[in-house]
């Protein structure tokens, strides 16, 4: 029997709005609880204990049969996100799913390494830049990235100013060998209750042709910089 | 002596807006001339022979010396586009970069093949579905793949409606080894002479939101769907 896995949501098939896999299709598995408050979340309901009530323990093959009727039971990448999903016993979903084929790509911040990292097809560590108000321990994150031996691992460093800026650019040079994305922060990221909430995307998207200008006149030229297409398309709207 | 390449404009750098390399900072080198005249080309001032007065005619060395002075010498993809930039002389110039570190990704219809897309780091093979007005041959679009063994080769096709995303499908049918990426169409394609026309992009948005459901909905996982990001944030703007 496989340990309880905390969902905060199950969602898709839509495409990755942002990242390394940007526009392929994908099911989120959303989980709940974080070991950070990052000052300007966009997830917070899957984040704040306040919404642990909306957490749904799931076994892994439970998780897996929703997958399954979500996509028709036709293999895609499953994405998981949270809160950081690395504090969750996710082992036997992504074992379980690889045996019909599906790819399993993860989103943490790198705060805690686990064994089975080594099984996933995509790795993305994000962690979080001075705006968020956290501390990065480059420790840990090094243990994650040890822990994906093999896994295609990726930097995704969400930007709001030159300080998170300059931070990317350290990250950057502490991991020579990892592909970088650079993404330019959402100042205006969902209340946890209200999903209608308007998304000031004029702001975000000047703060996209800054991160352009910023990385062009830098010359930092093995960066790739991409905005969070789904807030582009869809706004702070979740479930797309 | 290398062969003359009609030249319409080189600039950037600016990150690629589409496919495969979006968000990739990127010097374009937009070639004049087209054999195809597809009825929404958003490119005319480097397609229509009315517009070869301003394609000015430079030789490899040349080009590489604009490459390396907007990109400061330090190394960047470099995107050979057009018009058809197929139907150029840019082995040389393609040489020449490369002992230098600079890596080149081209796009092309598909409809001429040359040997030296073997030296390419990308081709990005855009064959144009029944909305363009234009016929693919099938064979010509065969030789350009075989001509790129060994090169990273992608699909990308623009989708306007039902029949392109059809189309879409049977060019993926045909070439099922290779990545395919979709693009939804932009029905405001600036005028040659105007870059400041207006965009609909609420339209272009529409669309994009149309073509990923319709992906969706056809289980075409392997599918990714992508915006012309640099219309998104510039509009129909050159030079970005």
């Amino acid at each position: 029997m496989s340990d309880v896995i905390r969902v905060s949501e199950i969602f898709g098939p839509t495409i990755q709005g942002e990242g390394a896999l940007i526009g392929v299709p994908t099911v989120f598995v959303r989980t709940g609880g974080c070991d950070y408050r990052c000052v300007w979340c966009d997830s917070l309901h899957a984040v704040d204990s306040e919404y642990r009530h909306t957490w749904a323990p799931m076994r892994a093959g439970a998780v897996m049969d929703e997958v399954r009727r979500l996509s028709g039971g036709v293999p895609l990448t499953v994405t998981l996100s949270g809160g950081n999903p690395a504090i969750q016993p996710l082992g036997d979903l992504i074992a379980l799913g690889r045996a019909e084929g599906y790819g399993f790509a993860m989103e943490t911040q790198g705060s805690v390494a686990r064994d089975w990292f080594s099984q996933l097809d995509m790795l993305v560590l994000s962690p979080k830049p001075p705006s968020s108000g956290m501390q990065t321990d480059w420790t840990l994150l090094q243990d994650c990235i040890d822990a994906a031996a093999g896994v295609r691992t990726v930097l995704k460093i969400v930007v709001f100013d030159e300080a998170d800026f300059a931070y990317a650019r350290d990250v950057a040079a502490r991991h020579p060998g990892l592909p970088v994305y650079l993404q330019p922060g959402n100042h205006t990221p969902p209340p946890p209750e209200d999903d209608t909430a308007t998304v000031d995307q004029d702001g975000i998207d000047a703060r996209m042709r800054w991160l352009v200008d910023r990385v062009i006149a830098g010359r930092w030229h093995g960066a790739t910089v991409l905005p969070q297409l789904h807030v582009m398309l869809w706004g702070n709207k979740r479930g797309v």
